[in-house]
């Protein structure tokens, strides 16, 4: 009847399923967990590894919020989401595209279970998904646990990590079951042209193949032109987003999906399974945030062309490390090839002996060993000093090199 | 590469993914959705549908809530849980069992979520999972999303739904991978004996199966004695409880689990993979509540002892239905056998016909198509009210019966 448990490395540690074997978690959150250790030690740490926006989210949703709680929203709210709120969701990328979206098409559930919701809803153990790398680690993740097989279509540095025509053809011919897409890209900071993504979509519609369009950033695009995939009719494509980056809430832990009908009822039916529903009050939250998204998000996307530019300026002037310069969101891909040290290795001595945490390049892909991902979302002079221990230790350890040899 | 796809009915479906096709997701919640959407055409309906407590809840919670999101408690919280949540649940268990627990024996989940977790990392697609029935809907749920097999160790409702060792005999007897246990009972109201759960979970331990305790009414024990099984030892032993319940707040979605180290440590794993972590705002409440949990539920207590049973004394004296008198929460499951309609004409008909909304007894296991569950957690007159209706209804269905003879 049962079948193969996985083996666990001593007698007496609990033997846990294939699955349970198989979970990676996300090592930013480790990175916070280990920082948070040093905190409580006394020792003050910058904070760039997790992308934790904390500007100050906009009033309505916090006063909303708390409103919500006084007037006791604070029963079972509908599986799919509150009405309202996916309602809100429909108008605003019915205003977008020019099409006409409904709530029936929008679920609202934490984006990063959303990820999961998708690959779970539309892949079998076994199928093979492609993501273009370097990808939000979550992808990869939620892939391993599912039993799926990934394949990674690498983006290439000297385009910008940039999406082309190439890489679709070469994620076509795979024959995927699945593929997700990341624009604006975390951790590149990239976006890619709209033709190109209609592109996608279009092809895979056309062949059957599930796309996952995550726009997490699309609201934050400073340096590019976003394009939105959401669909009146498109049957495979699914879009997700968050509040947490859009409304500096990720405390709020409130995303959502717009999908075909139907997928968007299989999407609900998977919330009902899994955790039943989302607090009301929070919901109420971001529906409020709605009515201010366009101006909040201008003064965020104004201070993030300015401080990530800064930040990639230092980086790209240091003589060590090397980053491309984003163009929406709040990360810096940084390549620290030149320090000789391993990401890992790097993060971790950064953490212990310059009191700065950042993310490992190869979260976000076995590929990205030599680079780090740096999250420009604290308050400004702590981003910027983090940046500049980073730049530091790595000119130190070159220096060390110099020396030794 | 692909496995076998679910065959979908019309070519124009997107074609999901056999687990997809397997999301049962929670009959109340589709009931309630009904429900709402006769409301939204002007109707008043008695909800005695979910188990969606509309008690005020303890005043702190929501003033320590509100609080939290004024001084910006708004990033991301540790994937565990916070520690101090954790570590005032841990207090609170080892004052409960006299035994030395600790916040690294315990993780913060939604509950309902936390049992689609627990089977993930402990059982296989085809493993075999024990259900003693009638049982709470999201373990079937749960287990039929993962591919599991449940086996349901039916409960007699002439020994009052309890659980005995002929049922612990029988459920040994067919080797599982692992167990679920609801002690105290949702949708009976039944709390098992002391010594039986303990020679239970002493049973799995010994044989290396797995235990989940569901415990998530315990606190709300008004007739029986109630014991947890949380353990400072036991390897396979989980406990799982949950905020929603005792404080009347189950749009907080905040619940735990109590586990071996090595078992928390996967949960948390598991929470980071799926869903990141979940908003410190609503855990710092929750941390809050503790403080007047004791003092809380005792009122609450109070207040079911005298509601299920004045709608027990309501239902029983009806000619027509039956229920066992609870002990603990706020269900009545209740014996519709004698109306000759199957559960879900039954739910169907009193919600359009006399607007009052309640679930299907096959919700809690396949045999229990003529029962219907009551939820006693409205406002006393309406739960009242609602419980006249349902009876009224029944009735009708009996006299209608006569006149046709």
């Amino acid at each position: 009847m049962a079948s193969t448990h996985s083996a666990e490395p001593t007698a007496s540690s609990p033997t846990f399923s294939v699955r349970g074997s198989k979970l990676i978690g996300q090592e930013m959150f480790r990175v916070m967990d280990h920082a948070q250790a040093l905190e409580r030690q006394g020792h003050s740490i910058y904070h760039l590894e997790l992308g934790n926006p904390r500007m100050v989210p906009p009033p309505i949703i916090l006063e909303t919020t708390m409103q919500a709680l006084r007037l006791k929203h604070l029963g079972y709210a509908p599986m799919a989401g509150l009405k309202e709120l996916r309602a809100g969701i429909a108008a605003r990328y019915a205003s977008l595209t020019g099409q006409e979206l409904t709530e029936v098409q929008v679920v609202i559930s934490p984006a990063n279970l959303l990820i999961h919701q998708f690959l779970d809803i539309t892949c079998n153990p076994g199928d093979q998904v492609i993501c273009f790398t370097p990808a939000f680690p979550s992808y990869l993740a939620a892939a391993a646990h599912l039993g799926l097989h990934v394949n990674a279509v690498p983006l290439v540095v000297e385009e910008g990590f940039r999406l082309t025509r190439n890489h679709i053809k070469a994620a076509l011919k795979l024959k995927p079951r699945a593929i997700v897409l990341n624009n604006a890209n975390n951790p590149t900071g990239a976006v890619y042209a709209p033709e190109i993504v209609h592109e996608l979509a279009d092809r895979c519609e056309g062949a059957g193949i599930w796309l996952l369009s995550d726009e997490t950033y699309g609201d934050l695009t400073f340096g590019g032109r976003f394009a939105t995939l959401a669909s009146a009719r498109a049957k495979q494509v699914v879009v997700m987003s968050s509040f947490s980056k859009v409304f500096s809430i990720p405390g709020f832990r409130t995303g959502y999906a717009l999908a075909h009908e139907a997928v968007a009822a299989k999407l609900a039916l998977s919330n009902s399974t899994l955790f039943s529903c989302l607090p009301a009050f929070t919901q109420l939250g971001c529906l409020a945030g709605l009515a201010v998204i366009d101006e909040y998000t201008a003064g965020i996307r104004a201070r993030s062309a300015k401080l990530t530019g800064a930040c990639a300026d230092l980086v790209n002037r240091s003589g060590v490390l090397h980053c491309h310069v984003p163009e929406s969101g709040f990360y810096l891909f940084v390549d620290i090839a030149r320090t000789t040290l391993d990401d890992m290795t790097f993060c971790r001595r950064l953490l212990e002996e310059r009191h700065t945490a950042v993310t490992p390049g190869r979260s976000f892909g076995s590929a990205y060993s030599s680079f780090i991902r740096l999250a420009a979302c604290g308050q400004e002079e702590d981003v910027l000093e983090g940046v500049r221990r980073t730049i530091a230790f790595a000119q130190d350890l070159g220096g060390c090199r110099v020396q030794a040899a």
